[in-house]
């Protein structure tokens, strides 16, 4: 069943029910394809006799193939970034994508779970969400594996996770900020509870030590990663005395609010304050000073894990468990020397 | 079969399949019910069985209620707030988003739109999307509602369609700036086929009569609605002798581009030149100067859209056929007086 040398754990009943072939039969490789069983169960005036032309032993209609995308929140181009890259890959294998939100909670309702089971996707990729134990339990049942981006919790071995590497792009954001001269640096981070947040701290405090520095207590901060939590941050830490020189920001749209809050304290970035932003998304080339950020790669993000729940679908192990897709320090306008460091 | 006292047209094969009960029957009303000829298709192991909670009467599970949501091309927080509209309604309903791009085409390819077919969606809603007559045609023969937002052609009576109010909007944008003392006011929209931006010229062209004014044929400029493309005509627009005072942007992007070409040709906004963006995305508070701009309530339309399938997928007239929900202008700093009007 699995052209795979090696066998992935429980990997035959991580196949969806509708895609599992006679025992000893190949299972047919494209999505968008099905077995006899499956196509009997879509009931009368099959779709393969409304469309001769599909009628390819590669393209006998059936359920519909869904994957599902189930965001905690689904936010700016943060979240369509990853959107886009999960549609590219479904589209190319005539998948649909069911695109959910959780209304900010990590975890899913059970009566929501109810019904993502009832739809028997193929797959489900799960962007800062956790899951419960019971509901683990209940997808591999049925046979539905599930893929973690920036999980919401620490994941064990043997749950595939999709990340970027978020201790090197703190660490590379932070080495910039020593290397033009700042001592006093700031970080504000996503929420302490996600591990992609801490890790980034974890690459902060990593490069000040490296540097014979470390952080005033009050100068690590977790917010959230709206614009909102960066302006609110920024202006305690910027209405002091002590005040940083620099601060790395948990996104780019918290450095937006890091900035607004500079201006309106009368700083002029860099000049004055030094910010890093972190994602790069497309609204940094626009709105001014183009932002110095850490560059992830969501949309290759979401494609990754999109292709790994495909690949689990059709019981086959994926190449890797946990990917970490490189991150990028992009030197733009808002870092520069301290004026007095 | 209605609860309407006036009939839709030909709104009994507007219900999908999978939710016509016995002749005579009612019809279960909830989204995510179904007749037990739906639950018999669905193969065994029903999950009502799995979920004694919900064999309530209106909580039988069937096949999976979907509402396809097709957008021309997903980008910026623009598609995110339809997204977000259309999402708020089904979570409540129960039912499914399955979301698609066309890559940038306004028409769906035929064999995309067999897939479609495939799903039996409970209704499909096209935002910058066009059908042809045979894809019309065959989405009413399988009893599948279908609801544009801002079509990519005009629509014929009796054809669903959401929208907002492009011509006020146009109007308003362009009131604004020639009270303000502006005689000489460009406009960038959208692209010239799209009746969304055609209309918001007319707007600008009823403003400027209004006040005794006309534009100049090359302040007239049809463009995309990205960022890049308000900085190629801002460029163009603002290096010349008789420069515009003033551009009214197509959208908040574009409005961006246009600041950006301003900064880099050494005009300041707003004191050398006023800037009216469109749509009111979130990340106008951030992108400094605050933005004036016209907002469309998107996550609205989105809603409505959503509502207006699901009441047509029930047999049901909605309240109204063509919906064009209410623009505003909102005043923030890129607008001011012209310093040498």
């Amino acid at each position: 069943m699995s052209t795979s040398p090696q066998s992935w754990s429980s990997g035959a009943q991580r196949v969806p029910d509708q895609r599992v072939g006679t025992p000893g039969e190949p299972v047919l490789a494209g999505l968008g394809t099905s077995s006899a069983a499956g196509d009997a169960r879509s009931g009368g005036g099959g779709a393969a006799e409304r469309h001769p032309h599909r009628t390819a032993p590669d393209r006998l209609p059936t359920r519909p193939s869904l994957l599902e995308l189930v965001f905690d929140h689904i936010h700016s181009e943060w979240a369509m970034e990853i959107i886009r890259g999960v549609e590219q890959v479904l589209s190319a294998e005539q998948a649909a994508l069911v695109l959910s939100e959780l209304g900010g909670d990590h975890r899913p309702r059970d009566d929501w779970f109810d019904d993502l089971l009832d739809r028997r996707p193929l797959g489900v990729v799960l962007v800062v969400v956790e899951l419960g134990d019971g509901q683990r339990r209940r997808l591999t049942a049925a046979g539905i594996p599930f893929v973690f981006v920036d999980p919401a919790e620490e994941q064990p071995p043997g749950v595939p996770v999709v990340g970027s590497a978020n201790r090197v792009g703190g660490e590379a954001a932070t080495r910039h900020l020593v290397e033009l001269g700042h001592r006093r640096i700031a970080v504000i981070s996503g929420p302490m509870r996600l591990p992609c947040s801490r890790a980034r701290v974890e690459g902060f405090r990593g490069a000040l030590a490296a540097g014979g520095l470390s952080a005033a207590p009050d100068h690590v901060r977790y917010g959230e990663f709206r614009a909102t939590s960066g302006y609110r941050h920024g202006l305690e830490l910027l209405g002091r005395p002590d005040r940083p020189t620099a601060v790395f920001a948990g996104s780019d749209y918290q450095a937006l609010g890091v900035m607004r809050a500079a201006h309106e304290l009368g700083l002029s970035v860099p000049d004055d304050l030094s910010v890093v932003g972190y994602d790069d998304l497309s609204i940094n080339e626009w709105s001014g000073p183009p932002l110095t950020t850490v560059r992830q790669p969501l949309r290759d993000m979401g494609a990754v894990a999109a292709r790994m729940a495909i690949t689990l679908a059709r019981g086959q192990r994926p190449p890797h468990e946990r990917i970490d897709l490189a991150t990028e320090l992009v030197v733009r306008q808002s870092t520069a020397p301290p004026r007095h460091p």
